[in-house]
């Protein structure tokens, strides 16, 4: 049997990984674990590079990637204990699609800004 | 001037039009329009196509979603009116690179359904 999932099936499990790995913040969270070749993280690290989220959406994020095994939680018994986060092989291939995406949307600013300009003023016509 | 955005800065642009495009609804939006070779879809198909999104939430996906212009709105104005949605140059590159990550999630459902069972029996070990 061949199981392969239907993200567009609300009741399909893919909805929610795909929820997790293209989310507001799984995706900026799978970005910069990308950064730097994929290397390990500290949650500080994650919490200022990612302008804006909380700790709490942070630590969510983070626990939803690891149950989906894109991303990997390493604990170090030092005291004060020391957490490490990269990217599973699954995550990695995950975070460089995100990236390129990222990078081109980057990239295409002033076309999108010239959309949005566009768009507000036929508005403005209307009104 | 080079003026390239920067997806982990709050405050860029780029980052809410990056949420528009990979966020729950808006990538699930831009990939059925992706289907059957970009044509035109009407509201109502991509109701019944993407699963679970309500009326509303559609209305303001594809409002966000055209005035980033990634989405082309056509009225024909004929009795009752007749609206068609498209993805313009830039939503099809965008819908390209979404659709290319859902399917690979799609494919890959039994290593994410492994690695959630792994990691729950991790956590039912723990209490």
């Amino acid at each position: 049997m061949v199981v392969r999932g239907d993200v567009y099936d609300r009741n399909c499990p893919t909805r929610v990984i795909a929820n997790h790995a293209t989310g507001q913040w799984g995706s900026l969270v799978l970005g910069k674990l990308l950064d730097d070749g994929g290397g390990t993280k500290r949650f500080s690290e994650l919490r200022r590079e990612v302008s804006g989220i909380s700790e709490k959406m942070l630590a969510q994020t983070l626990q939803a990637l690891e149950r989906d095994g894109l991303v990997h939680r390493e604990v170090h018994p030092v005291i004060p204990p020391r957490v490490d986060y990269s990217l599973t092989a699954l995550g990695t291939h995950a975070a460089k699609q995100i990236s390129e995406l990222f990078g081109w949307i980057e990239e295409n600013l002033p076309s999108f800004m010239a959309a949005q300009d566009e768009y507000d003023a036929r508005r403005a016509e209307k009104v």
